[in-house]
C-alpha cells in the first residue's frame, strides 16, 4: 500500500558541533518520504520554488518516490537555518525564509486519490484539515504539529485532531496541548481530543505510544520503544520526520492494522530516526538498505528485550 | 545470599503537589533496604540519634532487615526537608540537618562480614572506600554518588570507583563525572574509571546499563529498561535508592552473575522505583508482596517487549 505525505520541502543551513552545511535538501516531507520509502510506496505533496532543480528531485526519484504532487511556484523554495549547541537538544533558528511555502495550498493530484495512508506533516492546522477531508477514503491518518500551532491556533488544531488516527508529537507539545504536566494524564487528555493513538517522542529516550480505550485492539497499557545510544549525533534535524516516516511506512506495508503492528512501527520509527541523525541532512537516509534497517531493528530489540 | 547497605537513615519533611508530610522515616539506606528486602536478606550500616525509636526500627524489622549495624549516637538523627514543584523533576532542599550523620564512621558488625553483596549508598567517597576495603570478600559492590562529591571530592571518588563493580547514577551525574555531554561516550569514560557496569537512571524514561568490554559476559550493546508511566507521582524521594535496592536485591538472590541477570535486575530496579513514588516516604515499600512485584515486572515487560 502507499502513503501520501503533505509538508515542507526546504533548503537547510545547519551548524552543529560536528560541522556546518549550507543549502542542503531538507524539510519534513523530504525526511518523511525518504524514511518511509524503504517500506512502501510514497507520494509527496509540497511546494518548491524556481531554485529547486533536477538534482534535488532526483534524491526523491532515486528512492522511487512519487513527486507529481510537488508544485513548482514562482519564487524561492522555503529556506531554514538552524544551529545546535553542544547538548544537541534543540536548534536555535538562525533564519526562516518561508518564500513559496508561505502561500502553500496543498493540491492532491488525481493519481494520489486512491492512497490508503496519509501523513500530515507539521503545517498550518487548517491546511491539514483541508487535506484530510479531501482524502476521505484513507485507512489511517498520521499527523504532526508543533508548539507554534498549539499556542497560536488551538481551535483549528482541535478540529484537525478530530480527523486524525495517530498524532506524533514530543513530551513538551503533549503537555502543552493537554495543559497538564503529568505525561500519562496529558496523553489521556490528548486522546480525548480525537486521535485513536498518541505517539510521544522522547528524543534520546525513545518514544511511547498510548492507545485510546478499545482502539486498534484491547488492553490498557502503553508501549515504549528505545532509541539507539549513539556516540555521535551529527545533525538532529529531521529526526522526528524520519521517525514518522519509518512509523507510517512500516504500518502502510502491513496487511493488518492492530496494536502489535503499531508497536513494531514504533521500533521502526526509532530505527529511521537513529539513521537520520548519523549524517548531515538526508545523506544517510538516501543510501540505506533494507538489510541495514532490519539489522538495526534487531539491535533495538536486543537493547530492550529480556531473554 | 545477603546484601549490606551503608548509607543514611533520616527523618524527612516532604512537600509535593500531592501533599505534605513531616518527620517520616527516610534516608537512602532505608529505601534501599526495604526495596531489597523483597528479594534477599538485607543488613544495614547507618547511624541514628536518640530520636530514632522502636517505631522506626520496627519498619525495618518487620521486613526482616538486620539492624544490628545501625549505630545509636548521642544527638539527633539526620533530618532533611524537600519540596517538589509541579513537574516533580527535582526537589528544592528546604533544610539539611546532618546531626549525627555528620560524623558517621561506618562500622561493620562482625556478623555482617560474610555478606556477599555490598551497596555503598551516597556518602562521602572516603567512607565508601573504607567500607569497601573492610568488606574485601564481597562478590559484587554497587555504588551511588552525587554531584556534590563529583564536583568537590573527585580524587577520592576516583579511588572509590576503582573498587566498585556497578555504579548507579543519573544522566547529569554521568556527564559531569566524564566531562562529556554525549551520554554513550560519557558512559565509556566512566567505565574506564573502574566500574565493570554503569547503570544510568533516566528518571521517568527508565534506565540504561552499559557494560565494560568483556565484563559479565560478551557483547557490545547496552540494555535499557523502562519505568511505568504513572498517573500520579506522589513523592519522588527515594526513587533512586529503591531502584538500587530492587537492582541489588534481585542480583543478590540469583545463583549466577551475568549480563542477563543484570538486565533483569534493571527491570526490578525500575519496578521498585515505581512503587516507591506512589506514596509518601516508604509507605508503599513497607507492605508489598512478591506477587505485586512480579505482576508489575510483567507490566514492564509488556510495555517494552514485542510479541
Amino acid at each position: 500500500m502507499s502513503v501520501v505525505v503533505v509538508g515542507s520541502v526546504a533548503f537547510d543551513d545547519i551548524t552543529s558541533p560536528s560541522g556546518r552545511v549550507k543549502r542542503i535538501l531538507g524539510g519534513a516531507a523530504t525526511y518523511f518520504a525518504l524514511a518511509a520509502s524503504y517500506f512502501t510506496k510514497v507520494r509527496v505533496v509540497a511546494v518548491v520554488g524556481d531554485d529547486f532543480g533536477a538534482e534535488q528531485e532526483d534524491v526523491l526519484k532515486k528512492r522511487s518516490i512519487d513527486t507529481r504532487g510537488i508544485e513548482r511556484a514562482p519564487g524561492k523554495t522555503f529556506a531554514w537555518g538552524g544551529a545546535y549547541s553542544e547538548n544537541l537538544s534543540e536548534a536555535r533558528t538562525t533564519f526562516t525564509d518561508l518564500n513559496v511555502f508561505e502561500k502553500f495550498q496543498p493540491r492532491i493530484p488525481k493519481e494520489y486519490e486512491d492512497t490508503e495512508y496519509l501523513f500530515l506533516a507539521n503545517i498550518q492546522p487548517t491546511l491539514q484539515t483541508d487535506v484530510r477531508r479531501k482524502m476521505n477514503g484513507v485507512r489511517l491518518t498520521g499527523c504532526d504539529t508543533m508548539n507554534y500551532w498549539i499556542k497560536g491556533d488551538r481551535e483549528e488544531l482541535a478540529k484537525t485532531l478530530k480527523l486524525v488516527d495517530v498524532l506524533l508529537i514530543n513530551d513538551t507539545e503533549t503537555k502543552m496541548l493537554a495543559h497538564e504536566p503529568n505525561l500519562p494524564r496529558a496523553a489521556q487528555r490528548v486522546l480525548a481530543m480525537g486521535p485513536k493513538a498518541l505517539v510521544i517522542k522522547h528524543g534520546e529516550y525513545g518514544a511511547t505510544i498510548f492507545f485510546r480505550e478499545g482502539a486498534f485492539g484491547i488492553g490498557r497499557h502503553p508501549f515504549r520503544a528505545p532509541t539507539l545510544p549513539l556516540d555521535e549525533v551529527k545533525d538532529p534535524t529531521g529526526a522526528g520526520d524520519s521517525f514518522a516516516g519509518g512509523f507510517m511506512g512500516y504500518v502502510a506495508a502491513q496487511p493488518e492494522l492492530n496494536r502489535e503492528v503499531l508497536k513494531r512501527a514504533l521500533f521502526y520509527g526509532g530505527v529511521m530516526g537513529s539513521f537520520a541523525v548519523e549524517s548531515f541532512g538526508t545523506e544517510r537516509l538516501q543510501s540505506l538498505t533494507r538489510e541495514e534497517i532490519d539489522e538495526r531493528f534487531q539491535i533495538f530489540r536486543e537493547l530492550t528485550h529480556l531473554q
